[in-house]
């Protein structure tokens, strides 16, 4: 079995976040980072962290189709494995992030793992899967703090893998994710704000295989 | 009367931002940049730009509370004048927007200008302006290329101005924007991809004034 936890590191410092990624590499599947670390070192980044690990960028991708394909274009030229972008801005955006992403995966928002995601996202959760698969997505972002939320998009996901955020300092419980259909774990301040990261990764990805045993056989386990 | 004419570079090359946002600082009321500069330049571009006029960052974002506020604490330290936050993602995520933004403005995405806007953004505007006025956003993001969507924005925005992408590239008229509400034209490669971007500048500020003139005395000129 793969490994499937990904490690965010939502932090600003170069140096912190490679000296974790080197640490942990080992026992992750990816890192996640965001727009704050890239704020903070440039774009360069990517590269870096892609000589330990694979590394998935969560760009929160929101915008019309040509400047979406730009930005696309940029991070996957630095060695990005993953993008993750939003369905709600629509199909032709998200397709434009398809589009350019070469051999890049695209992860599409469906659900987010915040009390703000009920104001809209929610209400449109099927709709929003629907057009991330349209929209040619290899997988879904969906909260792992909410389990009805997971197994709604699992039913509606035509097999494609769900990645969630949300464990952790969110709530969300790593065990009971998984066994209601998230194939990925994405987990980062109980990591990165740990003085042992190593041994919070060991206890995350005992989790996740207690949870794949739990789960229900109508669940196939999918890979990104 | 002020300028209100905002010049989007979307582009990636700094030397060539640095020298289109020289020659035209006078004749605009800022510039908008986005993420492909910042990736290509890093994120002192902001700082450098502010040299010569406003600087308005159109990051979209759209994540969770603690990273918006991360991303928007970033960009004002680097001197930003105005953020640009989607409203989609919550009432939440915009406020940490606000709440972070220091003496920045935040405006807040309620429409789009790309054909993808109408699969969820433009059913669900009037309540996306209504959680953008909620979260304390200063004005609001609305497409120029869609007079009537803009008179929507605008019967709804409780006298916060309204800015306009969407004009020139993408179809829109910068009179036609302004006679039915925009305050704030944006106009981005029919200005950069010029070889005479003053001229181009020029022409938009005479079509914006003309606007101006032809507006109903019922809507207000409003200022960010």
């Amino acid at each position: 079995m793969d490994n499937r936890l990904i490690v965010a590191l939502d932090i600003f410092e170069e140096k912190k976040a490679l000296e974790i990624a080197k640490n942990i590499s080992d026992m992750v599947f990816a890192i996640k980072i965001n727009w704050p670390l890239i704020l903070g070192s440039g774009i360069d980044i990517v590269t870096k962290l892609s000589r330990f690990t694979r590394v998935i960028c969560d760009l929160k991708i929101a915008d019309i189709p040509n400047t979406n394909s730009l930005i696309t274009k940029k991070v996957r030229e630095k060695g990005a494995y993953a993008v993750i972008a939003h369905a709600f801005v629509g199909e032709d955006s998200l397709k434009a992030v398809v589009d350019s992403a070469g051999g890049a995966k695209v992860l599409a928002v469906v659900a987010m793992s915040h009390p703000g995601a009920s104001d809209f996202m929610e209400k449109n959760v099927d709709d929003l899967v629907a057009v991330a698969l349209k929209s040619g997505a290899d997988g879904f972002i969906a909260p792992g703090n909410n389990p009805s939320m997971i197994r709604r998009v699992r039913e509606r996901s035509m097999n494609k893998p769900i990645v969630s955020p949300g464990i952790g300092a969110q709530g969300g419980n790593a065990v009971e994710a998984v066994m209601n259909g998230t194939d990925y774990v994405i987990v980062g301040r109980s990591v990165y704000e740990s003085a042992h990261p190593e041994d919070v990764v060991g206890d995350l990805n005992w989790q996740i295989s207690e949870g794949l045993e739990r789960r229900p056989g109508k669940y196939e386990i999918l890979n990104l």
